[in-house]
C-alpha cells in the first residue's frame, strides 16, 4: 500500500492560517500561500488557486476559522453578525461547486451553537470536514476499484485527485486504488482546455505516484475510445442533482456521450456532499462562465484575432442516463434515477 | 457578393518563388516566407507554415517547378532522374493529407512529357493546380450551401478555410456562401488543440470577412449541442477512402459522435483531389503522430511533469455512417457509402 501521508495535500491548515498549494504555478513550481484572512481565501478560491469542488469545500472552511478569529478579536459581543458577509463572500466565490455551500453551513450550525471565542470549535470542525473528505475518499476508492473489472486502461477528465480534495482523491482514488490492485494498467488523461488540469495537475499526481500516465487533447478522446484502449471513464463531480445528473468541468459530457457510443463504461466518483437534493435536475444548476481571456490568450499572448467572441462555460451538464456508475462514501448507485438517489441520501 | 480577391491567400508565386503565408505566426503576424528551394518547400509543410491538404497540395506542385529549374540548371540532361528525390522529399514532408500524393503525380506527368527547359510548362501546372482547387471552392460553396436548410448556427473545427486551400475555402467556403445566402447566423469555432487552427485561423478569417464568429474549447462542443444552438457541423478532409470514411483533424471523429447524439447534421467538405480510391476503407489511411512537445509545452513552456506519455495523433477517422453529406465540386453525396463514392468518382 502506497502511504497517504507521501501524498501531497492542497488544503493545509498550519501555525494559525491556512496554506493553499498554489495549483496554478504547477507543475513547475510548488509553493505554498499562507492566507490569514477570509478575503483572501474568497479570492483564492475565485482565482483558482484552490479547485475542485471538496477542496473549494474544505479551504472555505478554514476561511471561515480565519473570519470568526478576525471578527471575534473586533467585536466579542457582535462577532456573529458580522461574520455573515465574511460567508456570503466565500458562498458566492464558485457558484456551482456544491461542497463550498455545503461546508459554509456546516460551519454555519457550529457557530449558530457556540458562545465566547468560537476559533476552537470552529477550527475543530474545518479539521472534520478535512478529514472526512480524505476518509470518503478512501472508501470510494475502495467501492470504485471493486467495479473496475477486468485490467485495463482508464480515461480521466480534469483533476479529481488529491489536489481537488482534502487528500487521495475521488476520481484519482479510484484510478490509484485500482492501479494498486492491478485492474488499472494506464490512465490516459485529457489535457482538459483551457485551464490545463489534465496536464498541469493529474500528470503531476500520476506520476509522482509511479501510475503510467498518457496525456492527450480533449479531442482525441473519441478516437482513443474507437481504438479500445479504454475500459472506463473515470471523472469527479461538482454538483450532483437529485435525479442524478452531473456537473462536471466542460468536456465531461461530450466525453459521456462518447464512451456510451463505444460501450465503455462512465463512473462518476464524488462524496455525498456533492449531491444537491434541493434542485431536481441537471436544468437547475448554475454553470460557472469564464472570462473570454481563457480561450483568447496563450501565456499571456493573443491567440485569436480581436472580433472574436467566446462561449466559455467552466462545466457541463452530464444526463443520469449516461452514467453507469455513480460511486459515493454511502455506497454505489448503478444507472442513477430519482428514485434510487433519494435511497442513497436516505441512509 | 463578397469579392474573392479581397481574400488572403496562403500560397502565392510571385517573381519566380514561391511565397508561404507563415500560419504558424497568425494572427497577430501577416508575413510571407519566400522560398526558392524545394528541400525548403518540404520543410515549410513539415513544420506547419502552410497547412490544410489542398494548400498542401498547392504549395508541393509549387515546389516541384523549384525543383525542377535548378535540376535542369544543374544538368540540362538528367534533371528527370534527379528530380526524383525531390519528388520523395515533398511526398514524404505529411502522410495523412493524400492531395499531396495527387498534385504531385499531376506534376510528375507533365515531367515525363517535357522535353527542354521543363520550368513553363511546370508552372503552367502548378497555376492550374491551383486555380481548379479555388474553383473547386466556389462550387462546393454553392453545392453546400445549397444544403442547409433553415437558418440557423454552425459549428467548424480546425481550419479549412482559405488558409488551408488555394483560396475561399472548403468548410468555411460553405460557411461564407452560407452566410452571404442569410442560412448561417453565427459559426461557432472550435479552437482546437494542440495547434489551435481554430482560434488562431478559423476565427481571424471569419473576423476579416464580418461573420459573427464565437470561439470554444474542443471539449464544450457536445454541451453546445445540447443546447439546440447548432444546425451543423461543417469540416473539411485530409484524405477519403473509397467508403466514404474521412480522415481529418484530430476531434472531428468526436464532434460526429455528438453530432449524431443529438441530430445535429454533419457535412464534410472536400476536393476529390481528398478522395482516395486506392484503399477501402478510413482503417488504412496513415495517421500522422506528431511531437509530444505539442502537449507538454505551451509557448516554450513545460506544463506537463517530466515522466508524463504522450498520445498525439494529429488526425481521426470518421465512419462514413456519421457523415450526412459529403461535399465535393463534382457534386453532393448523401450518407457516402462505398457504391456512392464510385458514382461519384466515375463521373
Amino acid at each position: 500500500m502506497i502511504s497517504l501521508h507521501d501524498r501531497v495535500r492542497a488544503v493545509v491548515w498550519r501555525e494559525d492560517a491556512l496554506e493553499l498549494l498554489d495549483q496554478r504555478r504547477l507543475p513547475d513550481t510548488v509553493v505554498y500561500r499562507r492566507l490569514t484572512v477570509a478575503a483572501e481565501v474568497a479570492g483564492a478560491i475565485r482565482g483558482m488557486v484552490v479547485r475542485g469542488a471538496p477542496a473549494i469545500g474544505i479551504a472555505a472552511a478554514y476561511g471561515v476559522v480565519l473570519a470568526a478569529r478576525a471578527r471575534y478579536a473586533e467585536h466579542p459581543d457582535r462577532w456573529r453578525e458580522r461574520i455573515t458577509a465574511d460567508l456570503a463572500e466565500l458562498a458566492a466565490a464558485r457558484p456551482t461547486a456544491v461542497n463550498l455551500v455545503w461546508a459554509l453551513r456546516r460551519m454555519e450550525r457550529v457557530i449558530a451553537q457556540t458562545a465566547g471565542d468560537p476559533a476552537e470549535r470552529l477550527l475543530a470542525e474545518a479539521r472534520m470536514i478535512h478529514e472526512e473528505d480524505i476518509a470518503a475518499n478512501r472508501r470510494m476508492g475502495e467501492l470504485g476499484a471493486a467495479l473496475l473489472g477486468e485490467r485495463g486502461a482508464v480515461l480521466t477528465h480534469c483533476n479529481a485527485g488529491a489536489l481537488a480534495t482534502g487528500g487521495y482523491g475521488t476520481a484519482l482514488g479510484v484510478i490509484r486504488r485500482g492501479y494498486e490492485a492491478g485492474l488499472v494498467e494506464r490512465v490516459y488523461a485529457d489535457e482538459t482546455r483551457p485551464w490545463l488540469q489534465g496536464a498541469r495537475l493529474t500528470a503531476w499526481e500520476l506520476v509522482r505516484d509511479g501510475i503510467p500516465v498518457t496525456l492527450l487533447a480533449d479531442g482525441a478522446a473519441a478516437a482513443l475510445m474507437s481504438q479500445s484502449a479504454v475500459r472506463w471513464v473515470i471523472v469527479g463531480a461538482d454538483r450532483i442533482a437529485a435525479n442524478g445528473d452531473v456537473a462536471n468541468k466542460i468536456g465531461t459530457y461530450g466525453l459521456a456521450v462518447a464512451a456510451r457510443h463505444h460501450g465503455v463504461q462512465f463512473m462518476i466518483v464524488a462524496p455525498a456532499s456533492t449531491v444537491d437534493m434541493s434542485i431536481a435536475s441537471g436544468a437547475e444548476i448554475p454553470i460557472e462562465q469564464r472570462a473570454a481571456e481563457e480561450l483568447l490568450t496563450l501565456g499571456g499572448q493573443p491567440v485569436a484575432a480581436a472580433g472574436t467572441e467566446v462561449w466559455n462555460p467552466s462545466f457541463d451538464v452530464t444526463p443520469a442516463a449516461l452514467v453507469d456508475a455513480l460511486v459515493t462514501e454511502r455506497g454505489v448507485v448503478l444507472a442513477p434515477d430519482a428514485a434510487k438517489m433519494a435511497r442513497l441520501m436516505a441512509e
